[in-house]
């Protein structure tokens, strides 16, 4: 590279940093959550819960107390420090030193003190993959293996951070399970137990989702906005539908709507487009008609 | 942390591995396949078949059988002591020590003799992306980039192992190119030569699938089941469609159904949904009627 | 493994390799481009433009000059070594050492040159995010994490080497992207301003494709080819649709088609399915009746 050039793309650049808010660049005291040490804190809570699957093989032989305090005690650390960058990103201008360190102590506390509840209602996730799926071998294969089951727990630990507020880390994490699942859960949506999503790829559930017990939905199917073109303006309103319990969704179809309410027991077909409500025990399809076209004799 | 919490967690988590049999703690003799090691197999066997593209590049020089023979015998290591942790995972209750082993030799030996086969096989379907994509510029290319050929690398190999009813490793590789591609297909099913799928993701072929010669299937296309609210009961049966030679199936096109058979030559249009046979040499689209709405004057 | 079974397969392999063009082993001068080198170049670039994001926190302290300095040093380098393998893997029969040595350097610097000015193309796609997703909550946590502008930001690159007629590097980099975030943008797609991708998964651009300013796409669309039964013979023709200023495509549709054009400010509705041109401020739609069944009464 000729040192000319070298010389102007610097001065661009420099010039590009000192124009912008985004680039963020120089502000000592401010960083982003780390993704790294997210995704750290989200295996080691892994390990946690199903140490069986993931973990050091060796840990089987010890008492597990001490596996078990050592994995908090490290998460905890992690999880401190992630929430300390995140609140000071959003909230260092308003509060003090104090206050963030207040905030990080709450939000910490409540997350740790969620975790046996949440291996428990994992669990039932599984049970759920198990009973529905006639292809699974195992609950074992299930944990050790499902896409749709690893996103859904890691929404789970993520729909805690975000009912608390907190900013960015929620994302950061569904985001994580979206690159390795294809499955983008908002943290915001809430979901109740035994919620199964078969083969993963291409779900889309969006921040005011509510979802009942024991549904099952397949990949390709967005409960999502009816339309966003009023962008910043729809923040904070119920903008996706509401699932009730038992309620079975197949492939590529789609739920869209705040007000649109699926009843419980229902079952929306492969590809249906639905945006209205519909009561409880139906069944909505598109009505499609297929149109086969005989080949032309030679 | 205060130390009051931390033990009341550590309690509950503690609690929460006694009573579940899935959390699978404290089984010394046991433990799962290791999706690493798996991984590891699965690159060390591309570098083999394609060793210009993968591998290190000094092998070039040098006379290919000690590269080969090493590889062989690495990848026949890491096959052996896994597919022992996958059998005493399911079997160890039942047999002995010698009979899991013999199990063992069998299927590596079976693996193992297949692989050059499966080369050549491979070469084929790199070849059937070649002829159908334009957007191709070398066969190398896609042997280096193309998602769709590496989902249907794994598959070939994970198939192996299916039909010697080899328990979690098979499903451990397709997952593994799942989370790559976005291209989930079970291990179960049967494919044909000079098999391509074009962009990939969101691609769904069902365990009992069976797909002839020279098919070509596109981004989002699901081979599904009609219906699986049987859960478990349905596990065996033929739940998937059956794809004859010469078929082109478009984006978002579902099949379903496990006596579903599309005929030879038969074109399946974009996000088609399919669930009775049709014979050879058919066009099949969803009559769909466009909606134009022109806009307002102001 | 017995050692007649090694000595029989590491022979068969030995002799696919003689056997086929495509395995490319035993070209000691020739290499493919490096899928870890381009990743890596991806990164630093990420970082270059995006410092305060992605990079080492102790630079927010210095002289953010040196910082770029050294970066576009690295990338400079990375860029030519690859550049080198691929002008080649295709040109390496035709062309002298001197005459690839010049086309690297046009083209390195050429790229190089672009920098500043896709960094500032970038800041227009974030805030096109930023103002049509409500459940964002900050420019920040769209660079930070968003699949959809991490996939137009690697596109952009790739782009600058398509044009160049770079061949397989384009190809790696999309591929990349396509991998983390499954969204597949062919590198030679044109795509103008304010370009925003929401949920990403499923997302395909094909080749030929253009887009205008303030385009906004969802989840699963597919912007294609009506037909590629022709294969390699209709490589270099436009066979994907143009998409003009301020159209929305909602998810899971598809427009087809190299002579389908999308009037500006146009709307197409989620898993519409376009094949023909719609004039401008149209709103386009499936005509999809949706039928409810009501349950039996027992």
């Amino acid at each position: 590279m000729l040192k000319d050039n070298l010389d102007r793309n610097v001065a661009a650049i420099s010039a590009n940093y000192d124009s912008s808010d985004e680039i963020f660049f120089g502000k000592p005291d401010r960083h982003f959550p780390r993704r790294g040490e997210i995704i750290r804190m989200i295996k080691d809570i892994r390990v946690l819960l199903f140490p069986g699957y993931f973990g050091d093989e060796s840990i089987s032989n010890s008492d597990p107390t001490y596996f078990i305090g050592e994995t908090l005690i490290r998460v905890n650390h992690i999880l401190r420090t992630q929430l300390r960058e995140a609140f000071m990103f959003r909230d260092g201008d308003k509060l003090s030193a104090e206050e963030i360190a207040a905030k990080v102590d709450e939000v910490a506390q409540a997350f740790i003190n969620r975790l046996p509840e949440l291996q428990l209602l994992l669990l039932k996730d599984v049970q759920a993959a198990f009973d529905g799926d006639p292809a699974a071998q195992s609950k074992e294969e299930i944990i050790l293996t499902y896409p749709g089951t690893f996103a859904i727990f890691v929404y789970r630990l993520a729909h805690e951070l975000y009912v608390q507020k907190v900013p960015l880390i929620p994302r950061l994490m569904t985001e994580y399970a979206h690159s390795k699942t294809g499955v983008d859960i908002n943290a915001g949506a809430q979901i109740g137990e035994y919620f199964f999503i078969d083969h993963a790829t291409g779900v889309v559930i969006g921040e005011t989702t509510i979802i009942g017990d024991h549904v099952k939905v397949y990949q390709g199917v967005t409960l999502g906005a009816l339309s966003t073109r009023k962008g910043q303006l729809l923040a904070g309103i119920k903008r996706h539908p509401t699932i009730e319990d038992n309620v079975t969704i197949y492939s590529n179809a789609s739920v869209l709507g705040g007000e649109t309410v699926v009843g419980e027991g229902s079952t929306i077909a492969g590809g249906a487009f639905v945006t209205e409500s519909v009561g409880p025990n139906s069944r909505v399809a598109n009505k499609v008609e297929v149109t086969v076209r005989e080949p032309k004799k030679n």
